[in-house]
C-alpha cells in the first residue's frame, strides 16, 4: 500500500492492459513479435514493444533475437514469469468464468 | 484476447493502478472515503472517486451515502466484488513474497 514499495512499479506492468494479455499469451509457449501481435487484438507495436520491454526488466519475459535477416525475435516466460502468468490467469479465468453473472448487475459507465 | 470482449473493461478496472489497492483494502471491511485514501499511499481524490466510480458500476463496490451534515459515504465490496478481490490478491500476495527473488534478478528501467 505504500507509495514507494518497489512492488508497485511491477504490479503495474504485470497487470497493465497489455502485460496481462502477453504474459496469459505466453503462456502456451514461446512467440515471435509478430505471433503476440496477432494473438492480442487492439495492441499496437509500440505499446507492445514497451510492454515486452517492461516485462523483460522486471525479469518476466526472455527475449531472444537471431542474427539473421530478417531479424527474428523471439518472447517467452521466465521461471518467474510463468509464476506471474499463473496468478494473472487466475484473475482473467474468474473473470471469464463470471462475466454473465457481472454483466447482469453491472451498469457500465467506460 | 479480443479486442471487443466486454471483459476487457472490467478487467482493466480490476488491474487498474488504484483498482487493486481499493479491492484490497476492502477486503478488511466497509470503509469512507477518507478512509480508504489515507490508507492507499499516493492517491488522489479525484483518481479514487473515479476508481470507486468504476468499480461500482462494475458491480464489484457498493456505495451507501448517509444524509448527514457532513455527508458520510461508506464502500464495502459486493459478493461479486468479494471474489475479484480474493483473485487480485492472490497476484499481490505473489508479488509480495517473490519480491527478493525478482528485485534480485530485475533490471528496473521504470
Amino acid at each position: 500500500m505504500a507509495a514507494g514499495c518497489p512492488s508497485r512499479p511491477i504490479l503495474k506492468h504485470l497487470t497493465s492492459r497489455w502485460g496481462v494479455l502477453v504474459l496469459i499469451a505466453l503462456q502456451s509457449g514461446t512467440l515471435r513479435f509478430s505471433d503476440l501481435r496477432r494473438q492480442i487484438g487492439g495492441v499496437s507495436e509500440r505499446m507492445l514493444a514497451q510492454t515486452l520491454q517492461w516485462l523483460e526488466a522486471d525479469g518476466m519475459v526472455n527475449r531472444r533475437a537471431f542474427n539473421t535477416v530478417p531479424p527474428h525475435v523471439e518472447y517467452s516466460l521466465t521461471p518467474i514469469g510463468v509464476e506471474a502468468a499463473e496468478k494473472v490467469r487466475g484473475l482473467v479465468d474468474w473473470l471469464e468464468l463470471s462475466l454473465p453473472r457481472i454483466l447482469d448487475k453491472a451498469s457500465p459507465i467506460d
